[in-house]
């Protein structure tokens, strides 16, 4: 227990409601853990702040008494982001859930962090409108922009990053402020809004967020083609993106996971690496997108190619490739799983791929290698028990070989999932000198090292 | 004269050739303006470096000696970027100018800081590729990078900052670094790659660029819609923006704009609000997009509509517009321009815009008023005479209203120029605590204040 628990409490009692501070054990239990294999530690309080106000004031109390704090969503991170490594206050997030203001007008939205991607969709739907950015999980919008997060549809509307126009940040003394504006672009200052996104809570903690939303397209179509090489399908997806089809999604999914994808989501689809497609655009567009497409895929020695124009087909397919991580776990009860989230440049993703795969096959593990080839992002889906340490060394010599070609090739070690306490082994030769300016400025924004201490930068 | 300069110049000559150091005035004249109103002085020293290694080695004996040093590419600076405030040992890029390797397969293209924007297309256009930021001026790709540039295509492709994947940067102490990779993507670390963009030289030089390009489009068509009044032409514009339509360029060009473009370039276009566009896409989309767009432009008022199908009108066309800022000066001998660079919210152009256009013909300056309707950013083009101290007081005046309008709405000062010296007095107003952040920022990476001093932030 912290030395000066019992004060830091009653300095959070003097402006928290009851209901709005809790060190009960199950309270903490429910935010020690992720959805990753990282292992489980409990902060020693949580707090639920409701205004932005609050947070100030607790970080201010966190700054007097140098106690760490975590910023927390709803626990959706792939790489221990939420889970102390010290005697820690954890500012959950769910009571901050309010969309203050749609502005159909400016194509902006502006939110509290503890709003999730689909409640944010359901409110814009009404004004013919979507968030674009979607990971899969129904992640908060707080924790999407601490992570950088992005998914199937980066290829097209890019990542969240691309998204923020203005976050409302609390520094690691209490003082708040903002990283931008509503305008759509700023040649003004330091560009803040790019270095707090994906910050992983390591810069502050943001209380509110402006995000740059779309029109729903007017017709969306998606397919699936199907190749008889994990190679193939990759060649024809590359020459999709060089031939400047705006290709909304474009996603590969290799054999071992299209079985999977079978087995959990009731669908029967060919078990054959797979691309999964999606068009948006008006009518005659989408229609030329589509045959000059089918052309590509058919030079290219695509077997079939399978279109869903209606809504449910289409919900059913994008259903079956966002619960792939989930096929996996339920499949294999008792493992955990290892997501790896190697990018490199696209002219090298076929080689990656195959190596990843490979690799998997040469040392017996069970896994599956999934692609958002547009971004030459690829995740291997790698099922370990925790129980069994050589089955745990294995994962993580197999993650480091792939960031190591990742790198070599000029690549980045995560593309999406961020750095959390998985990736801070691979900073140093991934990024080199450049670490230490980074270190430089968590080092001035934050110098008691009390922000989400041990996550992103090892040592400061 | 700095009191150590002949010792600089010494340790200088140690590594660079006689004919990469100069001290001759018409050598430090021509570094010593740029393109705007801003008053000329010279820089101390000007060195010509052909390598990173030369670089780092300039910025090691500048920061021994404390001398500020000033990045160059060619001067096409707005806002005095490049002109020096104190001892200066002005480095120009200008050896520095190889295209180092074209990736078709990766989209990506790697330059040093000299290269020129035309320059480059030039070569890209031999691989089917274009490289999408146009801000008019034929500026060096560091430069804009230093700026964050963009112009008329930021509303389909993005702002400088959205094409750097990495930069090769000298910092102050010499040290070498990279803020990026070849990924599309990365959560790996802080964003350096967004920080060092529009940093304006303050915390570094650039020696090498990573990029992103384009495959030329399909089909490009361009456009000249006519409207009575600049109020309907932005409602036309804003519609077609909140429909979707993927404009590739949405130019408004007012009355007396028109005018001066006749004037100069020798066309005959009607003398009205002028909406310029322009279509990107395959040709069956593209035809759809027209067709949209007329409708909106007819819904809203539009007296006429003039298409350019062939590309010879159509580039004639975009040089009418891109050469309005030379139209000005090439009409008011003996006066200088100044350019105003507010971004608002769209909702809110139209106000920005006939308030800008009011307060012109209230004050009877000489000028016009054009927009990126796209992004938000319009720009005023006001003459003045600098013998004239009331002159340029009502334009500075003018400046600091529509400045005002815009931060009073949720914009910035600046979509594209940069601050340099002229928009500093803005930053405060416009940054409130996070103006602190950028300059902890600043004194962290550049302690003894020689990277472009007096530009961007004002006290560090």
């Amino acid at each position: 227990m912290h030395a000066q628990l019992e004060k830091i409490l009653e300095e959070l009692q003097t402006f928290l409601g009851k209901d709005q501070l809790s060190t009960n054990e199950t309270v903490r239990e429910n935010h020690g853990r992720d959805e990753s294999y990282h292992e489980m530690a409990l902060p020693d309080i949580v707090v639920f702040p409701r205004t932005t106000e609050e947070v100030s004031k607790i970080m201010q109390v966190a700054n007097t008494y140098e106690i760490a704090v975590i910023p927390f969503g709803v626990g959706s991170s792939l790489e221990g982001h939420i889970i102390p490594v010290t005697h820690t206050l954890t500012i959950d997030f769910s009571q901050m859930n309010q969309i203050l203001e749609v502005r159909p007008e400016d194509l902006l939205v502006r939110v509290q962090p503890g709003v999730t991607r689909m409640q944010l969709n359901k409110e814009l739907k009404k004004h013919g409108l979507f968030f674009s950015v979607d990971p899969g999980a129904d992640a908060t919008l707080g924790g999407m922009a601490a992570t950088n997060a992005s998914g199937t549809t980066a290829v097209r509307y890019g990542v969240m990053r691309d998204q923020v126009r203005d976050l409302e940040v609390v520094l690691a003394d209490g003082r708040v402020m903002h990283t931008g504006n509503l305008a759509a672009k700023s040649s003004s200052g330091y560009h803040l809004n790019g270095l707090f996104v994906g910050s992983e809570g390591t810069l502050g903690c943001f209380t509110e967020l402006t995000l740059k939303v779309y029109g729903i397209p007017e017709f969306e179509m998606a397919a699936r083609a199907v190749f008889p090489t994990v190679r193939q399908a990759i060649e024809a997806a590359t020459m999709v993106l060089q031939a400047g089809v705006p290709i909304a999604r474009i996603e590969l999914v290799d054999e071992q996971s299209m079985e999977q994808a079978n087995a959990y989501s009731g669908t029967s689809y060919l078990v054959k690496p797979t691309l999964f497609l999606e068009f948006h655009g008006n009518e005659a567009g989408l229609k030329q997108d589509v045959e000059f497409t089918t052309e590509i895929m058919n030079d290219n020695g695509c077997l079939e190619i399978f279109f869903e124009t209606d809504n449910k087909a289409r919900h059913e397919l994008w259903e079956a490739r966002h619960n792939l991580a989930y096929a996996y776990i339920h499949g294999y009860p008792g493992k955990k799983m290892m997501t790896t989230d190697v990018v490199v440049p696209i002219g090298v993703l076929a080689d990656a791929i195959e190596f990843a795969r490979q690799l998997i096959d040469e040392t017996g593990m069970i896994g599956g290698v999934l692609g958002h080839v547009g971004d030459g992002n690829f995740h291997s889906l790698v099922m370990m028990d925790l129980n069994n340490p050589e089955d745990v060394a294995r994962a993580k010599a197999y993650n480091a070989r792939l960031v190591e070609f990742g790198l070599e090739n000029g690549g980045t070690c995560t593309g999406e999932h961020g750095v959390g306490v998985g990736k801070m082994i691979y900073q140093s030769r991934e990024h080199g000198e450049s670490l230490n300016v980074m270190r430089a400025i968590k080092h001035t924004l934050d110098p008691k090292n009390i922000l989400n201490p041990g996550k992103l930068i090892a040592e400061v």
